[in-house]
């Protein structure tokens, strides 16, 4: 199929660019730090360019986050109706939050800059987030109904896979010794080893 | 024993509150957002009397990384140095780690508020951060030479325990359902179980 050259789409395309950007400027020297022209830079554009397609800094950290639950929370959705068991169903949870952090955000700390928000659009993000975190909880109550998990307290077990998960954005370098592909798959086996019976 | 009345135990105390209150506000509003003067009105001091203690913000969020990882290290290298095995270990220092986190720092967004301060500073955090790091993976480590722990990356999985302890500064309420060594209980086990062959 070819690429979708409406203007749409391409505008689509260049706010995904910019924010891969400046996924990797929030990481390397924090949110409030990083400039416009910081952001335009890494992008390749103009930060005149840039002003086209977002008003200032924080619409471009709004952006990130609500991009990126929209795309967890479309991933999540597709697991739990799957007709598979909670444990297939936590692993492919756990591997995609963690792929998506590290490939498409480049592990950026703009995932989880809450305060520069401003409170309406924060509002949506936190009601993203929690049913996100919602849909990751009733994957682990299932199993531990099922008997497969064992018996835990299933909000706090919840809270410690999704900061392990997100706390990647710290640490995480994309010229590591370590892909993600690799990372993900070391992640999804010690945090689901610690749910099982 | 007697309090230790001296000038410089005294300076020492005032320090500690002003941490506290400071760790209360940087959770709640964030770090940018945080005026010296929210911190002294949450402290019950004047801001006159706080910059007695400390010359700007920055210095507080200092204070509090350094404060707090010096205890972390202290109790780190003496849980390490204990006569008992490695699960004993490291569910210590994961309870200890969790509580510092917790009750001391009210689950402080301060202890990982890395951005804000200035380069000299950072690396010697950041040393001190590392040397903590350092001490759980060789827990692990040990624990899994030992046939104890089963085969792991060990580094990746020191790093998903101190996210999932760290992360718990975002959503930690000092005021919740849950007490602090509740939450810490149930992370340890889970967070062991993990481990464990």
């Amino acid at each position: 199929m070819a690429a979708d050259r409406s203007p749409g789409a391409k505008a689509v395309r260049r706010k995904l660019d910019i924010m891969r950007g400046a996924a990797v400027a929030f990481r390397d020297r924090g949110y409030a730090a990083t400039s416009v022209r910081d952001i335009a830079r890494l992008t390749g554009m103009t930060p005149g360019n840039l002003y086209y397609y977002f008003r200032n800094k924080q619409e471009i950290l709004y952006f990130c986050q609500d991009y990126s639950l929209d795309l967890l929370l479309r991933q999540a959705r597709r697991i739990r109706r799957k007709r598979v068991g909670p444990e297939a169903k936590i692993r492919e949870l756990i591997r995609t939050q963690m792929l998506c952090m590290l490939d498409e955000l480049h592990g950026s700390a703009g995932h989880i800059e809450f305060h520069a928000i401003p409170p309406p659009r924060l509002r949506r993000i936190i009601a993203k987030r929690d049913e996100y975190e919602r849909v990751l909880r009733s994957v682990v109550r299932d199993g531990v109904r099922r008997g497969r998990f064992a018996p835990c307290d299933e909000k706090l077990v919840s809270l410690a896979i999704l900061g392990a998960v997100n706390w990647s954005a710290r640490w995480f370098r994309a010229d590591g010794s370590r892909s993600p592909e690799a990372i993900a798959d070391s992640f999804v086996d010690y945090l689901v080893r610690g749910l099982m019976q």
